[in-house]
């Protein structure tokens, strides 16, 4: 009765906790989700009457300009006729998905890499192949093996503050991605929904900026730096993908809200920008040391990880590789959510033992007490 | 490079027609746009600063209670938790084509039929097989005829007041129709944005609300009686259908905006949405008989049309079956857009010499001129 497709459905694990955590005193690490009180109060002064028709499935001309803009400023080389304004990052990828994906069609990713992305890639029938991350990104020559033993021809990375890993691309791994996907003629999907969420002095130029010959498509959010609930992210691709890009945006909602539009435009256009940045960057990066104090009491002797440079999380490795999936159940009982690192990973490389812990949306306290409760909770379970 | 369903992939007339109206002085018949003087200004008093952060991928709870509430009051059966917002019509329809069509899936429409709804489908990979409307409807035994031959498992249908044609199903042909969905256990894909522009007497109980076995999808939107710009929608499915639509949801854009959510919900439990209904009515009722006036003076003997009892639309069936869509470039440099009928018919059921005229967002003066001007491009035109 139902298409194949739906064989292929998983849920999203991030979504489904998600509901968990709107239980009262939960305790979350689990979702992405901005801290309430770094949440802007919205300004609709000066909104026009036209926000409330229809408008263009590319966008409100001004916000992709001032997109545009900021792209340019970041070194990638685009016009406004290149940005595509979506209904959040979560579109971009179903529009990417839609434009590249067969039942069958190999592509790369990082592994671990952002599992809603995986959720999408694999809805549309793409084998997923993983190609590991250290903490320079993905090897370059590996990317090249990989491509070239599997055929894929779309390559979707994270390059700055991965999710879930925390990772930051070294300006050498930046560069070398782009010429092999020059060589290879791979095209690059970069996401990079965290770049504003910087803590330390890192290079963060978008692999984009790099690219001299292959398709690319470059992707951003409104979500981390301003407001999720007005689902507004945006594309940035090279010429010869856009014409396809607009008519699948057409033909999946139309276009993007324009309340939401107008509220993103005046974000990036705001004087106030800069000084609104260094308050969540000084806001989140508190709560990152925060809950580093609280891992080196609690997790020292059962994980290892990497101080985030930026983002939202941290990534342990568990010293004993147990699944965390099977903690998860009585830790919600128990008031604490947080990510299964497995679920992160494509089913071509599996592995255990990982748990993405998120730092923005827990209060201090809250923090230093989940942590010991998770802490006991690894501890007492047996290894496999 | 691209995937498959590329090849398929057709831009919406619509929205390529939409750009050249936003020309000064176009006098636009072509899409379905709300007159700008009836858009509602958007009160924000009272909205939660919760309204920012990430939403649940369903949709607000209290929203999803007052569509459940609204929807039982038409006689659908059904409780909010059958109730999926989303992200306007357009993203209802892609999700559901996700949730039933493989390249090769035969689907039943209407013919004609709304043309976003076949580019989706067929994006999709549909074969879409048009059942012809008359002015009652499609007959229930074509209809299950066209089901057996095919061997159809859905079926699209826009009973009130239809997109293109205007049509509203008469009673019986509502029961019919729903009847033989029981009896063959299709699974009816009703679509009801227009219900509430009703200006004549007629009945308006969804098919859905007659469905006692089959599966079943009844999708509205807020676009018509409140504001496009929002781009709010929302699906009501029988219970199996729901835990699928809900992940499809999750992996397209995790869910819809909030600030439009929020909007929805204080339009659709207003005390003053009946008054505000009642002038939208009588303010389109009064745009609907003059353009019938100005039809009657300049088409009287090119073409035939019923007077639409509701929506949006005339739809005119020319005396000389000419080809409109070759009239539409000259149109659009004059400074007239409309909708050539042509591009509503499926492939397999491809149909010459309609037109589709909305007479909502013209002012009375434009559409005088307008329609003069093209009556004398249709009269200047040669048949085939």
């Amino acid at each position: 009765m139902f298409s194949e497709r739906i064989d292929r459905l998983t849920s999203s694990l991030v979504r489904d906790i998600l509901s968990a955590t709107q239980r009262p005193g939960m305790i979350s690490f689990a979702g992405g989700l901005p801290a309430p009180d770094e949440l802007p109060v919205p300004d609709w002064s000066g909104i026009p009457a036209s926000a409330a028709q229809y408008g263009q499935s590319e966008g409100e001309p001004a916000l992709r300009e001032a997109i545009a803009e900021h792209a340019r400023s970041m070194g990638i080389v685009c016009d406004a006729s290149q940005v595509l304004v979506v209904s959040g990052s979560q579109q971009g990828i179903d529009l990417v998905s839609k434009l590249f994906i067969d039942p069958g069609t190999p592509i790369i990713t990082e592994a671990p890499t952002y599992l809603a992305a995986l959720q999408s890639f694999e809805l549309f029938g793409a084998v997923c192949h993983g190609v590991s991350l250290g903490k320079d990104g993905i090897d370059a020559d590996a990317l090249r093996t990989a491509a070239s033993a599997t055929d894929a021809r779309l390559t979707y990375v994270i390059p700055t503050f991965q999710n879930p890993s925390g990772t930051c691309y070294s300006a050498e791994t930046r560069t070398a991605v782009a010429a092999a996907a020059d060589d290879l003629g791979l095209t690059i999907f970069e996401d990079d929904p965290y770049r504003e969420l910087v803590y330390d002095e890192v290079d963060r130029t978008p692999i984009c900026a790099h690219i001299n010959r292959a398709s690319w498509i470059y992707q951003s959010s409104f979500s981390k730096s301003f407001m999720p609930g007005i689902r507004v992210g945006y594309l940035i691709a090279s010429p010869g993908l856009m014409p396809h890009l607009v008519r699948l945006k057409q033909a999946t909602d139309l276009h993007t809200n324009r309340f939401g539009q107008w509220l993103a435009h005046g974000h990036l256009t705001s004087p106030m920008l800069p000084e609104r940045l260094a308050h969540l960057r000084s806001a989140y990066s508190a709560k990152r040391d925060a809950m580093e104090a609280a891992l080196r009491e609690h997790f020292g002797d059962l994980a290892e990880w990497t101080t985030p440079p930026g983002g939202l999380f941290f990534w342990l490795r568990l010293r004993v590789p147990i699944d965390t999936r099977a903690l998860l159940p009585a830790m919600l009982e128990r008031g604490v959510a947080f990510m299964p690192g497995e679920v992160f990973f494509p089913a071509t490389a599996p592995s255990l033992g990982y748990m993405r812990l998120n730092f923005s949306h827990a209060g201090e306290e809250q923090m230093r007490s989940g942590v010991a409760m998770l802490a006991e909770a690894v501890r007492d379970t047996p290894a496999l």
